[in-house]
């Protein structure tokens, strides 16, 4: 990939969303709201409406040539160089049963690939930061991921077990089986998680686009190794398999096991 | 059972033991400690030991001939017909891999049956208190736990879908594909959701007295209902399966589905 501009304009802008947000989340987090249902039965709450809404105008006043991929809404523009990608509530279980690990996630993407990331947990007040080419933070303070290289020490997260099926089932278990721990329920707090070094590997399926690319950079910049599960770096258009590690090695390591 | 005297001098060192434990418990959290691992591998922290060596003392000063039966140490008069249970960090792998959902367990049992329970989650600052006739509280507001009555509806929590084995991983199964969703890793925040109205049923199993005494109250004191597998009270020699439910009827269709 060849040299990425990455204005501070669009971190700013970024950091302007997450703030958008955050209250929004708050306001409905843990009050009896009608759910709608999608046809796939995922629930969805009047927050991630309303949190998607708010950050697309921004973002389209601030930068109406640049795309928008959102879990709400039809894309736009996506044949921007520059394009955002957002999940207002990701986690939208976790929400709706009151758990506070639910997330906001914001990326940018440069040519499908994400360059800046943001996990804004709105209850909690956690925010982990990431960009091409800083050390990423959480809550405004440099983090590092763990350098555990052996797999049995490693701990390892998945948000579900039931998000493996078949073939890729069949590999998890076999990952998960050479960890010390599998734990399981923290969606996309799970990343921060590792970024800040407290647990080793999260592994997961099935994942879209708005689920894993505010992800990247946040794991790169604290030191971590990101891919699918064929090891090719994510874009907009990865699998939707996800390996995270806190190390090269590590992440290798688990390569080998997810595709034995 | 007769009728128990509780007496308020319980309550009101059932709070204080909550109180000590947590700044112990904030203080060790996210830091890097030494971990020890028991036998059977489960982690345990420094945290762990000394919060509960904070809350015996407490309780050998206030009441001497009271017993106690605690995760880290020795029993202690277990004849008594008043015994402290105590869990000083209910979810040691949530608490070292830095998720804020372990919590600090505190019941006190009647000849073996729980009438009083307090779960403090000390990173959130959220504490679910129930004792036998009273309406049970998070933060002091009285909760009551939700009327869903259609399994179809019903949202399910277990702390990990490792935790059952063979004929209960069997059971589990069965209830499990029966209800609307599945979430996983909660821990005992679970069952202060439950309390609270925000998930329906909390399924688990190879509990510890110091695991499940003190939610008894918080669940029966929210208009909730908790029992074994079987259907028997909980009492500290029960077997270790636990189904607590939002309400009696969504209790009796899932423990119909437990044993079909």
């Amino acid at each position: 990939m060849k040299k990425v501009t990455l204005e501070t304009s669009y971190i700013k802008t970024a950091i302007t969303l997450a703030d958008l947000a955050r209250p929004i989340a708050q306001k409905y987090f843990r009050t009896k709201t009608d759910f709608l249902n999608k046809l796939d039965n995922s629930p969805v709450t009047i927050a991630d409406r309303e949190i998607e809404t708010a950050m697309r105008s921004q973002i389209q006043r601030e930068f109406p040539d640049h795309g928008i991929l959102g879990e709400e809404f039809e894309s736009y523009n996506l044949d921007s160089d520059y394009v955002w990608v957002l999940d207002p509530i990701d986690g939208t279980k976790s929400f709706i049963t009151g758990k506070p690990l639910f997330g906001v996630l914001i990326a940018l993407c440069y040519k499908t690939r994400p360059i800046l990331g943001i996990i804004d947990q709105p209850i909690l007040k956690e925010r982990w930061f990431g960009a091409k080419g800083l050390n990423s933070t959480h809550n405004n303070r440099a983090i590092t991921s763990r350098s555990c290289t052996s797999m049995a020490d490693a701990w390892l997260y998945a948000t579900s077990p039931s998000m493996f099926e078949n073939k890729n089932k069949r590999a998890f278990d076999k990952l998960s089986e050479r960890v010390k721990f599998s734990l399981y329920g923290a969606d996309c707090y799970a990343y921060g998680l590792l970024a800040s070094g407290y647990t080793d590997i999260v592994c997961e399926a099935s994942l879209k686009p708005y689920d894993y690319c505010a992800l990247v950079p946040i794991i790169e910049g604290a030191g971590g190794k990101i891919s699918d599960w064929s090891g090719k770096p994510l874009s907009m258009t990865s699998d939707g398999t996800i390996l995270a590690a806190g190390n090269t090695d590590l992440h290798t390591e688990a390569l080998k096991l997810l595709n034995e």
